[in-house]
């Protein structure tokens, strides 16, 4: 099988020709003239070859040109003949993503960070032209509920780029744990930052906990240097505080901001730590989204607003009730959208866009340029784009995957199960029963890694991957993967292994990917069926109706 | 405080002087004739300044020189004057330590994968001259009790470089697991690799257990990455197969080089199961040393040799006495050191010097050229020595990294404890008391990182940082740290926080690196005691006598 019928996501086009272009160490990068960036982005991203590629200024070799023909912004073209390499696009981006189409041409040690001895390079001649249906191609990494290292999200970004997606957005901020190292707010590191143990079972059974601390944070120059080494594989990072709900670590440090005792909680679940909407909490929250802006420079902060139980929180608290009154609001769900649209303020001060769970869409009165993350389904999906609001998809089923990914009893434990991979395959992120201007909404879609069952680096790859890779497909061509897409995947999870990414094999969990007896033990209950009592309870706490209607 | 007075290890002479000169994208890197590598090895180690340093022919900027006139081969100097820095050595490994060393005179963003935007390069100017006292400068990774990724170990070989350590030994095999995945012997991976679940506490406590599964392994492919990755940096990887002993996992996949049954083993501890030492076994051995020094290509191999329970293992069976009476031996322990002896052969065959831990030496008949570990305690490492082998210091007391930090009842589960950063730094590899040859013959010496008590990367960091920042000190001085190693270690520790790792802090854990109550909960135990005690059990199961005189 030919390399070009490998490759992950698929192309708009490839094709073999016949013969082979050797990349050596003899072998020039030229640089049309402009495109001296591009030969940098290449270097970058090839330096695992260990290849020199030395610029120059004529003849064959690796060569890079900004073209402005290729008419997608994110657009490329890879030529390869026997006298050398063209790869051709219209931004640095373009260039980005023909050079990761490229390293997957080359045999699958391009993939490790040094090259074997004796390691050649051969690329077979031919062609692929290319461009992404959609703009938002994301994942999502909660690392509130457990924290991955630095090095972790780093390599996850790697991850990302090889799969040309381009949104990172990390949850972080939730109940059980703060990630982000405030310096005007030291409490966050201090308090909020940890926990004294973890629920170790499924969060519906008895809350036994395994006794162990967990904790840690990024410091804002940790996030300014991921954020930086995204940007240089053509990822923007979306930070996400979560707001106002999810709370209860912000609380335990800064209890100003709500009423009553928090603790940073040890077991999963919708909390009753909500903040207070009051000028006091938002001019805080102003300095931190302040101090997050200046250190991740991305245009988009995601600002959470889904799960709050605002009756429970809210509904017996006088200053809540006086500053209402003072608003002229009639209720929880108007204060609800009057806080959002605060802090989606203080975000386009910063020039920046606002994003949020769906919850926030329908309480209403979203400023115009927010971004909703639609996760409770297809319909409120597409109400959100009919009302003209840029939509990322991403739906429980099939974007989720902190569910199982079989019915096999060794999966290990996760909030239900399952979402196979061929669900994910089979994700058709802008439905054609939607009119032209909803589908004209649809920014783009992203998966969901939530970690309450994902408590270390190797797990995560487990339950990342190879899903991602379908779910890669399904951003990159706007549709279902094509059929050919288990063929080409069985090929390319030996890149996987290359990049030392522990996958679920596709025949089914190794030994010790097994759930075992322990923190991973196996649970029942059927996915769908725990998203809709989970919905169903969540309307019966909050006005904030859900949307129900094709979560089945 | 000038940053010549911060570094860590503590090179022969650092002065400033007056003045600065600042990196730039406009620096050329000037290469003197025949230095063309050594540009090379400048470049990839600064990479993440992200400077283009283009190669320039002559002209201040950043020169490199391979001078003959540095005596020692890992010797180097650095100059920096306002016009330029020079780097000069005789080696590529001195321009690597050279380039370490600048690294660290730089802010500390220097030690991030992506520089911070607006990052600017200064370096002070002065001189700093260098040699290290010891050849072998190391630390043991324990990756078979647990298992850790790939991507820890390069993350592994980037912090043994900034510290100027040269040796990382891989433990890769012991009862727990078995993390060499061989193509000859697909049992290994898929049998001895994993183990279905681990002992939570301490390893004398009652055996409960974790019910998760364990497991995962290195192909080949992956070893010879990992060990391309540290020639790269100038470091040597040292693979381990630990043999007789220590043989649970071996046994499991192929019961027949052993009696009776075996699995792979849950709980810590000394196991009964030892391989037989008949020329079948040395077939089988031979083979996989074969599969592993082609993939590892440095000139150690460990063998180990330690803690085996000879007598339980070898005296009942009826195959082991025939064939030891076949060569005319008298006891076990001559059995022993001829079954070690053929291995040396096989290494000896393929280039290799044999490494063993200091039973082997005990028990007698070591070829001249193999490497002595010599763990328990000073005296079995003089009389090593006295006989002619270097020798590798390592003893418990106190380059054991499994023992705990300090008495803080918050200290996580450990062996024993504690073994302090102090201890560590007062650590004297060559005694002044012995003679001139017995000096000449220490080699060098090494950290270990047993991993019973080390589940994750995270606690790694814990466990083995700052003690191998003293460590390193010790090793590359070859005497106790300097006076003022603490004050340069403050300083130092923001060159490790920007490098990600997650380090003990000087003041004692922070709350997420506590024991809690879970299965990381402290003991007590006093360290000494408890080394002493594993000694004497060892001495009355195995005659291969241990050497208790100055353990305590």
């Amino acid at each position: 099988m030919s390399r070009y019928q490998t490759l992950v996501p698929r192309p708009v086009q490839a094709r073999p020709a016949g013969g082979t272009f050797e990349l050596t160490p003899q072998t020039p990068l030229v640089a049309a003239p402009g495109a001296e960036q591009a030969a940098d982005v290449v270097r970058l991203l090839l330096a695992p070859l260990r290849l020199p590629l030395r610029p120059a200024s004529a003849g064959d070799g690796l060569a890079v040109r900004l073209d402005p023909g290729i008419g997608h912004p994110e657009g490329y073209r890879i030529r390869v003949d026997e006298t050398g390499i063209q790869l051709y696009a219209s931004t640095l981006d373009g260039i980005r993503h023909a050079t990761q189409t490229l390293r997957q041409l080359l045999p699958d040690a391009a993939w490790r960070t040094v090259p074997p001895p004796g390691a050649r390079w051969p690329v077979e001649c031919g062609e692929v032209i290319d461009a992404p249906a959609l703009a938002w191609r994301g994942g999502m990494i909660d690392v509130a509920r457990h924290f991955f290292s630095k090095h972790t999200i780093l390599r996850y970004l790697d991850l990302f780029a090889m799969h040309r997606l381009n949104r990172l957005h990390l949850h972080l901020t939730d109940d059980q744990g703060w990630r982000i190292g405030s310096r005007r707010y030291p409490r966050l590191a201090e308090v909020a930052s940890h926990r004294p143990h973890t629920q170790a079972g499924w969060f519906r059974d008895n809350p036994e906990t395994d006794g162990t601390p967990h904790g840690g944070y990024y410091t804002l120059d940790d996030l300014a240097e991921i954020a930086a080494y995204a940007a240089e594989r053509g990822i923007t990072v979306v930070p996400e505080i979560d707001l106002p709900g999810h709370a209860s670590a912000l609380l335990a440090a800064y209890p100003q901001l709500g009423s009553g005792r928090h603790t940073v909680r040890i077991g999963w679940g919708i909390s009753t730590s909500v903040v207070k909407p009051v000028p006091a909490t938002v001019r805080f929250l102003a300095d931190l989204i302040e101090e997050l802006t200046d250190a991740v420079p991305g245009r988009y902060v995601h600002l959470g607003g889904d799960e709050c139980p605002l009756h429970d929180c809210w509904g017996g608290d006088e200053e809540v009730a006086r500053y209402q009154r003072e608003l002229g609001l009639t209720g929880h769900v108007e204060l609800f959208g009057h806080f959002m649209r605060e802090l989606a303020g203080v975000l386009t001060a910063h020039g920046r866009r606002m994003v949020v769970w769906d919850e926030a869409f329908v309480g209403g009165g979203l400023l115009a340029d927010s971004v909703v993350a639609a996760w409770r389904g297809d319909g409120v999906s597409r109400r959100a784009a009919a009302a003209g609001y840029d939509v990322v998809r991403c739906p429980v089923f099939p974007t989720y995957f902190d569910y199982a990914q079989s019915d096999d009893p060794d999966e290990p434990l996760s909030i239900g199960g399952p979402i196979t991979l061929e669900d994910v395959a089979g994700f058709a992120p802008v439905p054609e029963s939607w009119t032209e201007q909803e589908r004209a909404h649809v920014l783009g879609a992203q998966f969901q890694a939530w970690s309450e069952y994902i408590p270390d680096p190797a797990h995560l790859d487990y339950m990342v991957f190879p899903r991602a890779c379908a779910f890669a497909e399904v951003a990159w061509t706007g549709r279902p993967a094509a059929d050919d897409f288990v063929t080409r995947l069985a090929a390319h999870l030996s890149r996987l292994d290359a990049a030392g990414c522990r996958y679920r094999p596709l025949s089914g969990p190794l030994p010790w990917q097994t759930g075992g007896t322990g923190h991973r033990r196996r649970v029942g209950g059927t996915p769908i069926a725990v998203v809709r009592e989970h919905l169903e309870r969540l309307a019966e706490r909050a006005d904030i109706p859900p949307d129900m209607a094709t979560m089945a």
